[in-house]
């Protein structure tokens, strides 16, 4: 693992770091921010989950998340949204290849020898923070945005036990039944029957999640009919699942949105993470 | 005037706007953050002035600013760092030409047709949003980061009267000293000598400021040596200036430093402009 940058922030450090990843068999850079605490001891950990067509470094520098993280001592990590390289498949819309992940792992060509966003997320880079930084891992939470919130959703309900919270900005939701989604699930998975085990409103109806749940949509929102939102709110009505979900009167999907309700999301895992 | 995106932010609207300017005999583009009062009636304005490389879009998406300037009912001006085009005269260096305008008015070859950044930010561009915003132009305030610290500097020593508070990050303060201001006053003025105008280090011994004066630099500012911190320190002392200097122990030169300390910055300017 090697260092590409660091920056005070807020009293605490904004690093960027890179290394081979044995799951998407290319270099993968991350963000992590580690509050002032972090010099004293193991700090909890929010994970940012990006977009389509972000990198490490949107929510990174957009989306305020230090301000706030540093208020609640904790540490937010930035993953990157796919694998990426000149050997990496891609393809030409930006909802599908590089920069569009999916928090899945590819079993497909031309995918599946780089496209194990799972994996990389829920087993390798979990393993590769905890060895190299002051991280309690027994502490952690997830949030997202977009293509992110499926990730942060579908990675909470799927993990029972890993996360003590979870967020979502504007989540794709419900994939499988979304041209965000349909179309991803049967070129990386083979069909979208095969996306049902991602699919944020199916794991509420069959799984919940053991703990808070919060989404903020915006009614402005100009990828409305990619998100499926109502029915992810069904299935957490029809559950009974413990959560809050607000839709946002005249926010649209950018990071102006994702920024005006960011303290109220760290705030919400920091209560978790230190209740 | 047309406005090319508004997103909902922190309660207001983060606009851009872009207009034919006659001053810079180009097309301009600024962002224009308004709070939620700004509904009601008009609201005090802050300036935020960029560096070198930056478009109207930096701060406005890297600071942080809204979610303060919501909170204190004021609205943020984002303009450009100077004129832009094919038509318009450039330089293969960074800190000169497209991108590092220097918020004055050159009067030599090639760049005196357009870069008139002194006139636009000082006259036109007041008179465009004082039309078309609900703003009260009687309440106004500057800051601004590296080279638009030294245009916040210089603008508020220059116009007496016209700004109740100036803060700025990281300023270039004795810019007729410093490799970022001999060369660009050579090429925009004719000589350093004529950009004596435009030094806050000597407008600060010669004039001073009548209101409060903010400065933040990080001691880990890897452009140090180009910044003049320590000449604007001692004029600030000499001429009993009333403000603060502070060094902010192991920030560097970028936003994660600015946005860091937004809040300090965008609280100060209330006081002033609600005082």
């Amino acid at each position: 693992m090697r260092t590409l940058s660091e920056n005070k922030s807020h009293g605490g450090i904004q690093g960027v770091h890179a290394h081979a990843s044995e799951a998407c068999k290319c270099d993968m850079t991350f963000g992590l921010f580690l509050p002032e605490e972090a010099k004293e001891g193991p700090v909890p950990v929010l994970w940012v989950l990006s977009g389509l067509t972000c990198t490490h470094e949107n929510a990174m520098t957009k989306a305020g998340a230090q301000a706030w993280a540093a208020e609640q001592g904790i540490a937010l990590v930035f993953p990157d949204t796919s694998p990426r390289g000149e050997d990496v498949a891609d393809d030409d819309a930006f909802d599908m290849g590089q920069g569009a992940g999916f928090y899945v792992d590819a079993d497909q060509d031309p995918w599946a020898p780089h496209f194990r966003m799972w994996t990389y997320i829920t087993e390798e880079l979990p393993a590769l923070l905890a060895e190299h930084f002051p991280l309690d891992m027994d502490r952690q939470a997830i949030t997202g945005h977009s293509m992110g919130g499926h990730g942060a959703l579908t990675l909470a309900m799927k993990l029972p036990g890993r996360f003590r919270s979870v967020s979502a900005f504007a989540p794709i939701c419900n994939p499988t039944e979304s041209a965000w989604g349909r179309r991803q699930f049967e070129g990386y998975l083979g069909s979208v029957e095969a996306g049902r085990a991602h699919d944020a409103t199916l794991l509420m109806q069959e799984h919940g999640f053991d703990g808070p749940v919060l989404i903020d949509t915006g009614t402005k929102d100009q990828f409305t009919e990619h998100l499926g939102t109502a029915a992810f709110a069904r299935a957490m009505v029809g559950r009974g699942q413990r959560g809050v979900l607000r839709m946002q009167p005249g926010y649209d999907h950018s990071y102006f949105f994702v920024a005006s309700f960011m303290e109220e999301h760290v705030s919400f895992h920091g209560e978790a993470l230190w209740g």
